[in-house]
């Protein structure tokens, strides 16, 4: 749409910008920092950076533990962005020198019980099946690769190349890095898209898109918790932990600091309100699975939105009415692992560049043009080749 | 010690208080209001009232439901202050207009499995050999007086005398009271008796009174919970319900405005942190009791600590070696349904009245001179006909 070309004059309200970002989560930031190291003029708005989902998600890495039965496009993708995070996790500290909390201890993927490892023993077949890398542990092997898990957790498999990074670390990291690369922020909300001014609008808005755009996506609440282990010690973990405990599927993310986030609810509801039934089942799972949970403090508890839509993958590029608006929403669970990619495809359709097939399944016109937001939709129906 | 008078004239820093009450809890600010409207200058010294024990507790006035083994005297004390509740409130109320959310359903105590409802029909016994109206029901009986009960609660009794009150309005009320009636706010922390100056000091300073006094009052760590009806409503159950769940034991406290505390916890610890242990066990029972409290908000999760003492009844007068100061600490879980007879019995003893024979067994010089805060300390030992 755009070339490329030699950075712009010092930015000024005076000038239109090339690109408007509709939103300063990850996903707009990065775009915005792709676009502006690329030399064009950029303006991200957005009243609260960093407000969305990304304040409340757990930052795993997962392409490999979310590889779930009838997902393999989103899967292709969830691949494709986690093999950039290395260079663009090193290339973001790099520029800003802002720890990221980047890690690659890998995933571990337990059941508790015999029916929790019958169900998971079920998607990890699966997801070898895919070639992905799950390495199923004999029980001493889990024992000692976390000597914290209790022990009647029944057994385990390895993702050595699911990693994690912390979201609330990231934003600021990718805030800095977009405005030394020149884009300007903008704290304005934006509540239709006749509100910027640019040769290319992208709309980065999580669910704030739809109202925009009319694309289908909802909100799927997702209710979080953070503990803190007592005494400003680090966890007794090192590895994230994906477990079904009773049929209850959580995920604990150790960080550096002592940290850990225990998540999460998947809900088809709107409001942000922290329930007592969700804390008590996440928790009750999280010290099944880990007991020295129960000592740890609990500093917060707190509900985020995510941006879902009918096909649970996401949606990049034009929408179909309008060339000049390009959606980078519905990231739905996985905004943070997509990030690297979706900032790269979008910024080279910005720049005009061919569409990268990747993007192919995750056009905004796969829904038809009277899309709702509705659950459990189908599959993309539209397949690669009819990708320009 | 004092004799009443008229009104003292307008206070001023310039005159020397009757009485320094150190801390403005709802023990020091009813002192306060009774000194001062029996005519005494008082000055109630806390930098921030309300802050302690008080701004955690559910509010419970349970003198039948909290007869345990092993402490008559103590229940004794508790019916006479009970008994005081009804006439304290309409009078706190009347001077104030400060509504302070006493309510008079009743408390349910109710076994959630055979063993619980084992382990409480002992109790029950014991508190109905006491004389005390426990009414057990029958399930068609229990079901009819809350219907929100879980169905497979096993049993439960009707303790129809023990009311509540919302502490969290209870000291505000009790400060209009107190500063109406002519007392003096102090928002001084005092770090020594020292640090006041009047002919009679009162220390109602909860854990705080260890440090001044040297009297064996340690902190009892108790984590509560405050849980709110969703869409503004009442909550589905009016009485307190008090349980046993599987093992746990749990309160229950409805309030009008949607708002349920649900408690505690009882800990040999002085930290304030929520730990996710607690949180999960209790939630865990109060849900198990009461199935729609898992959709209630989860609002608030806070840690409290109260002041306990070795045979876990408060200290109630004149220090062994300081005639001029007295104790009115140690409330540990009973401070607010001790607030009424504490008041008028300690502004007895300001004012120089032969003490009242219900104080004799809480005297501060029944721990010995070396006491030590000890968890499970001996009963007292000296009778009323020890007492001056």
């Amino acid at each position: 749409m755009l070339t490329g070309r030699s950075p712009s004059p010092p930015s000024s309200d005076r000038v239109r910008p090339d690109v408007a970002v509709v939103g300063a989560g990850p996903i707009g930031l990065a775009i915005a920092w792709r676009c502006a190291a690329r030399g064009l003029r950029v303006a991200v708005h957005d009243p609260a950076p960093g407000s969305g989902a990304s304040a409340v998600a757990a930052g795993m890495l997962s392409p490999v533990a979310e590889a779930y039965f009838g997902e393999r496009q989103l899967t292709g993708l969830l691949l494709a962005s986690a093999a950039r995070w290395p260079a663009f996790a090193a290339e973001l500290t790099e520029t800003t020198g802002v720890e990221i909390g980047y890690r690659t201890e890998g995933t571990l993927m337990v059941g508790l019980t015999g029916d929790d490892l019958a169900e998971a023993r079920r998607l990890w077949a699966y997801q070898q099946g895919l070639g992905l890398p799950v390495t199923p542990l004999r029980p001493s092997e889990l024992r000692d690769s976390e000597p914290a898990l209790a022990p009647r957790v029944r057994g385990g498999a390895l993702a050595p190349t699911d990693h994690q990074v912390d979201p609330r670390l990231l934003v600021p990291a990718l805030r800095t890095a977009a405005q030394r690369a020149g884009a300007v922020l903008v704290p304005q909300p934006v509540r239709s898209l006749s509100d910027v001014d640019a040769s290319v609008t992208v709309v980065a808005a999580g669910c704030g898109a739809a109202a925009l755009t009319g694309l289908p996506v909802r909100p799927v609440k997702g209710q979080i918790l953070r503990l803190r282990a007592p005494d400003g010690v680090a966890p007794g973990f090192r590895h994230v932990i994906r477990g079904y405990a009773d049929g209850e599927h959580v995920y604990l993310v150790p960080r550096a600091d002592g940290e850990v986030v225990l998540g999460a609810t998947v809900e088809e509801r709107s409001d942000t309100t922290v329930t007592a039934g969700a804390v008590q089942r996440l928790l009750r799972a999280g010290v099944d699975l880990l007991p020295e949970l129960a000592e740890y403090d609990l500093v917060e508890a707190v509900a985020g939105l995510r941006p879902g839509t009918p096909d649970n993958a996401p949606i990049l590029g034009p929408l179909p009415d309008r060339p000049d608006v390009l959606a980078a929403t519905g990231h739905h669970r996985h905004g943070i692992v997509l990030t690297p990619i979706t900032a790269d495809l979008i910024a080279d359709l910005v720049l005009g560049c061919v569409p990268d097939p990747l993007l192919a399944p995750f056009r905004a016109d796969r829904f038809g043009g009277a899309a709702v937001a509705v659950s459990g939709g189908p599959e993309p129906t539209l397949e690669g080749d009819l990708w320009s």
